[in-house]
């Protein structure tokens, strides 16, 4: 008998998904039966879900399986209390080196100044002294999974010595990881370029404020691709118009799209991104829901189920 | 005895580099007399030389072993009739990591869009589809010496396809070495972002004319952190007029400080930098002059000798 998958993401995503999921599961040798509409819910054994989609209410799904998010974050779902089910987040490959990518492109634009010269095409010839080798650059990473040991370690195979933050202790090749509240403030210490990707729990929003923006070298720059309310933005902005921190480069807000009167678009200090950092994949997304699929089929444990308590 | 180093650099790198000096030839066991003036040209055994210092004629230099290049390209001085001493090109590596840094930093940047979001800040939330993946933008690098190999190797890293060509057969881990006429008509056919880090020869000079421009897809990007004349400049602006060329990021010209007035500077399509892209390091650039003076006096090859026919 097939296997019944809801997809209850955005709709527009649905014609982008549905072959592809069909395939990526056809290659496990899975028989799916997949469908955006779930007339029995009862029925459906894995839901494949985002935010942005329909589904508001996990509980007619009695027999479900999973709920596979095509997100990597959960924060909108994780404390929903009709959501019994497992849940796991999504971790794609594309997603991991599209945010890479957008994070190593953004630590060097700030490492080189290329906003002098982008900004100033005035006729100007502007020789001023070569910047410091990136050897001479900390980064700080606050954030050791996928995404934030990725970065790090791209950041770390061009030469920055970059120092890794976890809330418990982590590893990864080439980052000097550390973990807790002292690890915590010896990471903000030493980063000229700081870099958040934490998932959002109650444990880290507002985790930026201004007790820790203050530990930073003066004239650091913070780049957020990970989660708006991880910064207290009343706190960054003070601390950018004391250029305390000197440029802030932003993708992610409490409120997106930002709004036009935001102060951060007008700040001559901030970069303002509209949540483009990085994007889930279909191709490569679209294979990790198949896996846990063929995982759940199997009786072997999900990749990346997320842990209640945790909020990860 | 002392050997006896002359110091023929610009006069304001002459405090900076007597101390490193010293110290890396110290470091060899070297005991040098060194200064910056030379009452007896003809008991001068090395010279550490820049073309913007004051040195124009080798002539009287009869016993000098050596010239010691502190810049990388050589073409002001290789065709000096009056040089002629073996002349040693500079290969340093903190100039290859500043340039390496350079050219990832703009290749990301146009790989990515970065302009978009640096140039409007404007209230208006541009959340486009995100950009291909890395892997789906193939780079081109036009020379394979120190420089073009190791910011090629840096961009296959992260995940770009780079092919490299160079005007004879070379090899380098993680690109696809070009050669010849037919390699480079390929090389510019395949290349997004296409990066000039050719040396200047009577071979080089004008390579990328109109012709060339031509064989580059729709759109691309030209990145000139080599040497200015490599461009024919109407050349280029026409194909930027046109839009064939998506945009050049020219960090080198012919005339350099590029004149306020020239077209390049007001061009949309055109970033000048003021050939920033990387310069020599005083202590890596005197540890690789100390080096060659011990080669040269134990009697040993000296490294990165010019090859006068050639050009570099």
């Amino acid at each position: 008998m097939s296997v019944r998958v809801l997809f209850a993401g955005d709709d527009r995503d649905w014609p982008v998904y549905a072959p592809l999921l069909r395939s990526a599961c056809a290659a496990r040798g899975l028989e799916i039966a997949l469908s955006d509409t779930a007339p029995d819910p009862a029925a459906v054994d894995y839901i494949v879900y985002a935010p942005s989609g329909p589904l508001k209410d996990f509980g007619p799904f009695t027999a479900a399986k999973a709920v596979l998010s095509l997100w990597a974050g959960v924060e909108r779902i994780v404390g929903d209390p009709t959501l019994t089910q497992p849940l796991c987040r999504m971790v794609d490959s594309g997603l991991r080196q599209g945010m890479t990518e957008w994070v190593t492109g953004h630590v060097l634009r700030h490492h080189l100044g290329l906003d002098t010269h982008i900004l100033h095409q005035d006729g100007i010839w502007r020789d001023k002294a070569v910047p410091p080798l990136a050897g001479e650059r900390p980064v700080g990473i606050l954030g050791l999974g996928a995404l934030g040991a990725a970065a790090g370690q791209a950041l770390a195979g061009l030469g920055f010595p970059v120092t890794g933050w976890s809330r418990t202790p982590k590893s990864a090749a080439q980052i000097d990881c550390r973990h807790g509240a002292d690890g915590l403030a010896e990471t903000l210490r030493r980063a000229q370029i700081m870099v958040l990707l934490l998932p959002l729990t109650e444990d880290t929003r507002g985790l930026l404020n201004a007790e820790r923006l203050a530990l930073l070298p003066e004239g650091a720059v913070v780049i957020n691709p990970g989660r708006g309310p991880l910064i207290v933005d009343a706190d960054l902005l003070d601390a950018l118009d004391r250029g305390r921190i000197g440029h802030a480069t932003l993708d992610v807000f409490a409120t997106e799209p930002l709004p036009p009167e935001h102060p951060y678009w007008a700040h001559p200090r901030v970069t303002v991104t509209p949540h483009i950092a990085s994007a889930t994949r279909p191709q490569t997304a679209a294979e990790a829901i198949a896996e846990n699929i063929a995982r759940g089929e199997a009786g072997r444990p999900f990749l990346h189920l997320v842990d209640r308590a945790r909020g990860y």
